[in-house]
């Protein structure tokens, strides 16, 4: 019985208590809070494979946080999925002050999606042969791409090459879908073309040029996702009153720890925790947590401005979206729904609000660093 | 009302209610999936603050995968929770050949976790001298380290500068805890020993060199957390059977793609997706997800050995525990229960078996790509 | 009298003579060999000051070397200055063999000077309203670059920002020189029209998104300078009466030293010792040696073809001219002259070559390493 | 005839001669200025082959530069071998300031040479079987490496692997010799006696970990050659009157530029010109000037310091030496002479002197460009 359920494909909720029952026999344990599943696992049928149920990943809340964006604004109660204590009330606090200064500024400067495929070329020649094809024809390869889908848009094939190993960074308009996958089959279409018509053969439809998870320098100059800038200007008594903290204290800080120290680190980005905030918001609201990797490089930069503390974050790697993927699942689309983030149209507000929430982690991570109140509030509220 | 229930900051089942209640009421979103939680919210009280319910992320299982490690032995049913459609078939694929193969090897050949403060000098000789009573000093400054913590252990202390900036990187022996707070709190207490002692001021307990959630080269170098290596020989036949793709595509593949291709994108490691890996592993066993930005650092090879296929993984970043932080929730303690890594002397076990994992979903990636089937194995399973 | 000496600000023979009179006078050295001058100082009298004499480096050639490229076509007799035993012997044994091959492919791909000015913003609106101004007002700053200039051409501006930080890479070609002063000054007059027009003031004209004589990733991904690619086939039989190497072990010490060595290494490019030929063309020529920085990030790579061994370099960064710097020196232009690159015209000829005699001498260190003689070859004609 | 000239292998005055007047019949040039020679070229004969003649490059000198190290103490005129018209000029206005401001602190911190042979190993446990294999018998490694050198001594042996790749980055000692070679004839010999009690197949003797000659984190990160420290704090006044430039502007300039512009590069270091005081040196006192690759991972820092400029400069790869090489050229060792650094027991002096003139370097280029300066400054000076 064991082997059979292991073995069931099913998606029903049958399917899976079947499967999960097998598991339990199988390895001997006890599934129990696995199995407490508040919806159909039908609905989850495009998310996963063999499921057996679900793990709750506590969620709380941040907020409320102001943010004047473009898409974002207003003020919100932005949801955050974690295990790690003290992170919450940390970007609380981050937030808390930031409203109180009249919100964050929130920018998307760059949105597009990119896959890179690479081919096995014969020589050198033959890569400046098929680069200069491209080029001639990129409207070709646009049609090619673009028959694969009904939201994407090819904008840009950027060549590279070393030997006989030729790369096409292709990249993307999505709409409101963070797009890999829009972006992976619409670029094995002009991966074909470009076969077809240069002799290049297609080896893998991604090349890490792209770069999809994995910290890469051509990501963090470049962009990939949406590439959003984040700032706020908190006034001093704002800064002392709640983060209990000096403008000069924190900006020493970020200089010392994200500038210097990141250097000398060989760090890709230079930040404080950035990768808490993406993951958890991530987490929560049905993105892919695994871009985590290159979300995190992010540059936080702190300035004492007139007596006050300016602080920035430049995220170059924010690939998000409201519809497709985690976005449909029970939960996800409810927390999705705090921050008005449902469905088309608000992919950029999503990647605004993720801007301002880092922004905010990053404030107050920086300023109880500054005030060496980091080990103390740990065992005070982590584990 | 509303305020009320947002600035409520208890940690019961009905603090939880009034709260998400709160949310509910201001944001004018239901929140009924969010609150079903099957445990009571007092578990979570060290792990999250805010507390509004939980968000049930999909769990699904790959294997029997079997592993030849020091500590993992034997075959494994692995818990997976994601949202990205065909990534368990996928990982799962690589298992089942891998398992075929006789078992992937996996061994942990470091193990440390790491703080690095940093401190305001007065200049480079401070440094110096900074530096020099820190090795005359090292077990005075070990004893106030362990003096906080009962399983931790200071390995080391490795200076760095630049002008006024002076770190400490401190390497720590945290037992089965992953170990970052555990080693935050000791290098506090450090860092201040050479505070009175060498006239260095502390800045934040944190300097980047550590280097937490960020990806670095000083980490992809040194490791940090475990570093494992996992690898295995696929014979021909079976990797044409199971993988329908032959040893010569598999390791050209990874050739082009990971080796040049992420070089050309100046990447930190060089692999397919390891962070798909590591980031549904990590959920599913109350692991921090935000450390996927390091530890995606892999550096995946491919060769052909005798006409077979052997690959390997090298992870230098694995931070993770079986006791603290995420791993006493119920659903995360019954995944962990899953592959028998509940508790003390558990962690180098879910170490290998992580190695394990990421070895068989860079498998199966890299075949399922020299296949040319990426596209068409998202359309089909995918969103 | 010293010090007159020392303060002496002529140019003439006299002049540096008795400059040098009074660093002997002052230092208690005698100078002669540095005194020994073939040319008449003024004619360096816009490459140094405080000139009192010259460096002799040694010259050698390496060649005939056959190149097949667009510009450099033919057999050639390369000129290299060093100090390093075996280097020219080296590289000459793999000029041997790429002639004996029917010569090397090399190909300039892109050609583009860059400088990045820096200005401060007010915040990350500012820094977004100047981009749009840029964008929509290429065409002014395009004409404020190039009224500086009489061979320079603006061709893009690339904006980039971090909190109050506002850069701009601006890309230029520059003729057949190296471009960088040429550069700087259209930078400069492009970067006070962007101050009067957006209130941006500028910090420097070089923000180190250029970035000059610093090994960065965005110029390894983007280049600076002229991309080059080279490579060539060797076959099986030229390689063993020539490298006394055969393809397979060339190709293996590629794999494990260039891309996964230099991949766990962090290195940005991966090749065997690029710099090496970069130097000691740069110095034989008149180039920027200072440039190696940059030069250095190439990629290597190596591949068994049919039996025969293929191997190419990838160079992002060659920044070279012939007028203009050190080109019109004496020594420098009859070194030129040897290779047919004196004066207009000959830019992309030079690039090309260089390209050519860094695969020769990849090729060569790589067949020596394979065959386990690196050690040897040092000991016998080395220090 | 050609064709005897240029195949002539010997390496008297009459054989170079002989050679550069067949290179002149082959090229159709004149190469009267390279033929100059002041010197006897057996003198080189263990620095270069096919040996024409030398390539004279303008020496001027900076100074005095009062430098307060462990090693090298007092007032130095210091060479610098150059064509970029306003380097010496430039650095020597930082030299002024520095001494003006009563001197620079250099300090070595630091002090190895490293290579890293490549192994294949059969798998990951091969490779951890290695690694133990050297754990535990590194004196018989040491006692084989140090038997091939009289002043080379083998500190340290750290192992790294990936899949069937394994390295061991071995640091040595190496006396006053910049020691590339002398550690690479140990190495051999070293991975010849791993080789045969591992089993390990040596691939390479270098196996890009060392790393020489590229930039890398790792040499960042661990140093290679001389680690230096060097910093100054030059009063306001003096700032004022002799850079013409102000401490804020300065510190502000070096924040953008250096810290943030090349955190978005993704530069390895962050700096203003490193690279072109280390070309200048080294080219001038017989050093490699392929090293300035790593040598330029510089990391500058500014701060205004009660009201002062505080700067400094950390060099990680300072690999250099006073014995071999091209040392003992007439010319090198006269520049070698006018700073007190030639033959034994200079090598640490040497090391603090680039120290101290890299720093004056980027004090004066920082200045110029915080005060809007550098393009005049070309413009006037330069080509």
């Amino acid at each position: 019985m064991t082997g059979e359920g292991l073995k069931n494909r099913g998606r029903t909720r049958a399917d899976v208590d079947e499967r999960r029952k097998a598991v339990e026999e199988r390895t001997g344990t006890g599934l129990t809070n696995i199995g407490f599943l508040s919806f159909d696992p039908l609905a989850a049928s495009k998310n996963i494979e063999n499921m057996i149920g679900a793990v709750q990943v506590p969620l709380g809340f941040v907020g409320p946080l102001r943010i004047n964006g473009d898409h974002a604004s207003g003020e919100f109660l932005v949801p955050m999925a974690t295990t790690e204590g003290a992170l919450v009330a940390s970007v609380n606090r981050g937030c808390s002050a930031i409203t109180a200064a009249g919100g964050a500024a929130a920018v998307v400067v760059s949105d597009a999606m990119t896959r890179a495929p690479v081919f096995r070329v014969r020589d050198t020649r033959h890569a400046v042969e098929a680069a200069a094809w491209v080029e001639s024809n990129f409207d070709r390869l646009r049609q090619a791409a673009e028959a694969t889908t009904s939201h994407g848009r090819l904008l840009s094939a950027q060549p590279f090459s070393a030997g006989r190993s030729f790369y096409l960074r292709l990249s993307y308009s999505t709409g409101d879908a963070m797009g890999m996958n829009m972006a992976t089959i619409a670029s094995e279409a002009a991966a074909r073309l470009v076969e077809r018509e240069t002799g290049a053969v297609l080896i893998s439809v991604s090349g890490n040029l792209c770069v999809d998870k994995k910290p890469a320098a051509v990501n963090a100059v470049l962009g990939r996702g949406k590439i959003v800038l984040a700032d706020v200007t908190i006034p001093r008594q704002v800064l002392e009153d709640r983060m209990h903290a000096v403008p000069e204290a924190v900006a020493e800080t970020c200089f010392r720890k994200c500038a210097i120290g990141s250097s000398l680190a060989a760090s890709l980005g230079s930040n404080a925790h950035a990768a808490n905030m993406l993951a958890a918001l991530y987490i929560a609201t049905g993105q892919d947590p695994a871009q985590v990797a290159e979300g995190s490089m992010v540059t936080t930069t702190c300035e004492v401005v007139d007596g006050d503390l300016y602080i920035s974050a430049r995220l170059p790697c924010v690939e998000v979206g409201t519809v497709g993927g985690g976005t449909r699942l029970p939960c996800q689309s409810e927390a999705l729904s705090m921050i008005g983030c449902v469905g088309e149209g608000k992919a950029l507000k999503l990647a605004e609000i993720v801007g301002a929430v880092v922004l905010a982690g990053e404030l107050s991570t920086l300023c109880a660093q500054s005030a060496g109140h980091l080990g103390s509030a740990h065992s005070k509220l982590g584990r």
